[in-house]
């Protein structure tokens, strides 16, 4: 009963994915992960049926269980997804709940030597075991992938790097135009740092010792500590920042190993790939704490340049800052699966 | 496995309550609430033995199953509350987590003309239900409450008024010193009407139509709405405002209606109850969002004035806003646990 | 030349004025006050004409002088008012700039044993000398008071007490239903106490000997020891603050008397001196910083309800906060100019 | 007699300078500029004696009469200055005055298309004016430069740009380190553009057609304007945006031309320029709003890079934000007076 729960005309699985690739991950963050599969209704009921998949990843600090978070006056997405479904608005897909959390909070859905194979991971592992357990179509034109913040940054990337495997793809708020997004953040890392003696590993131990997230700095410099495992990571797979500590000049070196992974940079050099896709569904608040707002412009900019067909996008600015934006993700799941091959 | 989830040492039974006293609520909400207990390790071996009793109210907007949501880098309070019974570092105790959610996000737990009655519900019903159904001790001196913000609230004003059933106590960051907490706020109020012609019900019906919370305007609009159903019903049970929504002129009749209702201004009128109580923890973030370090200061200097034992008081201000501060319920509860009867 | 200056179509006369009812002001503050009187364009030409008076007063911590002030891409007052005559959209007035600066940054404008004889300086000393050297009207309906912020609540207030002399009034954003305007600022007035032992003369010492305005705390608490001399001062006229410098706790006593000078709050009492007045401008930016705007609109209804004439008042709330807002000042002369009676 | 106004101990010129190089200047702005000359006390007693010289610059939207400003409880510059010399603190010099400011708000004290010669204005018309006409050592070791924010950007620069001129400088809160001071504001300033459908002149036109600095939009629109004026004007003269108005994305080929201009990033290519001054100070406020305690300190770590003695370097990084900081002026004149050649 509502407010308090829901019962869902489908039905969700979930699994305990033992990865291989995760194993020895350079952080040792645990190599089984949690993975959700969510069956709409009628899928039990015939069986000859197959269905599009709608993986769907999170933002910066999010792991899989967060989905069945409750908020006021708000039913988790598990619950809303089912509704696009239930309620006949949308054709039947499968949808994976994908999880990529690491010990600084994120992975950006990339294979780096500071965090792990999480790229890897969903594409060559989650996915291939999804069509092998599932009734799914094993297609791009019948997989889309979707997310929010950093879960839009890879609902970006994944379908760039990969559209073998990905032929849709929805982002909100999803990180990008790192010149507006990230680097104003820089400032006030060096500013915080001044309390550590300009050394994040000095931050890092005082947080790993006391409340997590209890300090005015932790927020930014997780994000740094984070976004540096899995842009700039060093020889031996310690994060490098991007910056001097001390001063804040950014160091081109770094920043351009960030730039390169910068969707908005990204889309000249992937630009057949996402000429390819058939469904790209962006969003972003505008107000967003990050500028995404921008970016999401900026990339909508950039798939017009190449030449994606306009009717293949949809675009919305929509009032809002980077929070409380999860009543939008049915909006997006809802134009996928009516636009997904079955 | 964590972060995704923690074994308990402890467990939880979760029931579903039918309230007699929350029948027919002016509000329709549902009589039928979720009611979380949790036994600590070794409740279930030795059948001898008889617990204090520890409930634990939510913040307004809060209902039983947030207990479940899980934050970034750290554990809920399910799960820290257990820890300080499996560490041994306090004597065990049962938990009992009570839902007072309504349509306008809370209760006060209090019993109100405009929402029902919660406060009975909690005394009246829960409590004996509790003792009758656990091996609990049912003596004040071995009852405590404990809550954050509308939960502190309810933490302070219950045993005031039911001395007879809680002989100790934990707010953190409640409710108090009216002035500073809600008055501040009737001033955004009154210019967020503005966009709905100065009428609050004309907000509701819009809140109620679109994404909740999705306007700026939605939480001022919601806590001015619900605590006026708490404190201010008319005869018909509909909230009063305690300020003219065009000016922003307080309602001093209205007004007096809610301080009446202030714990700072509660504790000369209720000295005797507090005077009895054995364990009273009070913290608050020194830049508490709604001044409730003042508040609690407040509160604290009133125990002092009527001439509470110093030693049966904790009292802390600790650097935090109003957000992220569930890290200090096991704290509390570990003091009370130490101080309560058995 | 324009940005650094203009030439004036009016003249200014400089005075040093020798106040026998502000010498031995508590304060030690001068007896001698710079008095500005301006002529209009005319003025010299026709020795017969007599003319209105516009009487000019300033915010708080605000003294004559800062009228030279220039901003950026804006002229000051004493040029955009010798416009309003200078392009004859308005009839001539003689303007006087009455200083009301002490040693707290501010006098309200009242008498005051913590402060002066501000109010009886302007009304029983200024404005006499004023009609003896100018060739004035000297009746009300000839003479208006005009001011912003603090100077918005002495141009209330005035003509309230003496509508013998004033028969006009301009308020911008003057202080005003104090619920909203001061009483907030209590609640950070004590967290910035919380560094001086909650003392606010420990503070006031600190402030005095080091460069002014360089700490967050100074201007709350300037603005509190302020108020206080004017509207709360001790027998020994000592400033006795409203609230509990410990705990944020309003002195319900103390907050009496500031209360009986809250404009909202005296219309009822002034109620004859208000209906007698000829022109009432009363505007404020939408999102004032002291919700001067909420005090706007409560003092325009207070007008409404005493049954002032509505075409004698003009009310704008405007977007703006409470900064920069000048441009105002010379709309409202205009108004005024056209409305006194000559 | 204070606060109105403060005798001083030296005296003011106050000249209207006839520049040629401002003269048919791209923005038609007045090449008559006031320059005011300040002679310490003894000046005119010992007609042998030949001083130092500090010249004054100031900040954006700053114009030479805005140093007459009075701010409440301080003095202005013009006064705090003259008791640096009339307390004996420090040995004579004489300031000078310069205004750059132009229809944009200011120049950055840079010879650009797009604004005109202000650099050369300053160091080939006013120095040898100066030198012309009153009894100052001509020599760099003896001429010193000081600012605030652009100002202090123009006291970085021109010292580096023309060492054969200025020996010394002091920088407040100086422009540098473009990534943290400029390139933030991009971002808002985007999205204020949407409001006038990405064309920064259409806001241009709308700013000057009604009260300037009245909309939240105006300044970091005008800052934006400003600057690319300076430093990336068109073929025609007209500021061209480092970044793409409808998106934000930066243009790296005009942020190419502003970052040639970044101090910091100028300190490698004039080192041997620094290396020859006599005295740098630096300062800036540790929440300065543009991040300029960054700038302060990266521009300083550049000194030590290029190996600039210590001994010449006064470094700070104080308690303060971006404002109300003209306290610190007098404090560096003092520390020039005493180094500058005599």
């Amino acid at each position: 009963m509502l407010p308090w729960s829901a019962d869902l005309a489908g039905r969700i699985d979930e699994h305990l994915f033992d990865s291989r690739l995760l194993a020895d991950n350079p952080l040792g963050d645990p190599a089984q992960r949690p993975l959700w599969v969510y069956l709409p209704p009628g899928y039990d009921d015939d069986q000859a049926t197959r269905y599009p998949t709608v993986y769907v990843i999170q933002g910066y600090t999010g792991h899989v269980r967060m989905w069945a978070n409750r908020a006021p006056f708000r039913q988790p997405f598990l619950e809303t997804a089912d509704q696009v479904f239930a309620d006949g608005s949308a054709p039947p897909c499968v949808l994976v709940y994908v999880d990529a959390w690491t010990s600084y909070g994120g992975s950006q859905f990339v294979d780096s030597g500071g965090t792990g194979r999480y790229h890897s991971y969903l594409c060559d592992e989650v996915v291939p075991w999804v069509d092998a357990h599932y009734r799914t179509i094993d297609a791009p034109a019948s997989r889309a992938i979707s997310g929010k913040s950093s879960g839009g940054f890879g609902a970006m990337i994944t379908p760039m790097l990969r559209p073998d495997l990905f032929g849709a793809l929805a982002t909100h708020a999803g990180d990008t135009l790192y010149e507006h997004c990230y680097l104003p953040d820089f400032a006030a890392a060096t500013r915080h740092l001044r309390g550590y003696g300009g050394d994040i590993w000095t931050w890092w131990d005082d947080f790993r010792s006391r409340p997590a997230m209890s300090k005015k700095e932790d927020e930014s410099l997780l994000t740094a500590l984070g976004c540096a495992a899995a842009f700039s990571p060093g020889d031996d797979g310690r994060p490098v920042l991007p910056f001097d500590p001390l001063t804040g000049v950014v160091d081109e070196e770094q920043w351009a190993r960030w730039l390169a992974w910068d969707p908005v940079r990204m889309v000249d050099r992937y630009a057949d790939a996402l000429r390819g896709l058939r469904a790209i569904w962006i969003d972003a608040g505008d107000e967003d704490d990050y500028h995404l707002d921008l970016g999401a412009q900026a990339f909508r900019a950039g798939l017009d340049r190449i030449g994606v067909d306009e009717s293949r996008v949809y675009f919305e600015i929509f009032p809002a800052t980077h929070a409380a934006i999860d009543y939008r993700y049915p909006l997006a799941l809802r134009w996928l699966a009516q636009r997904l091959e079955r």
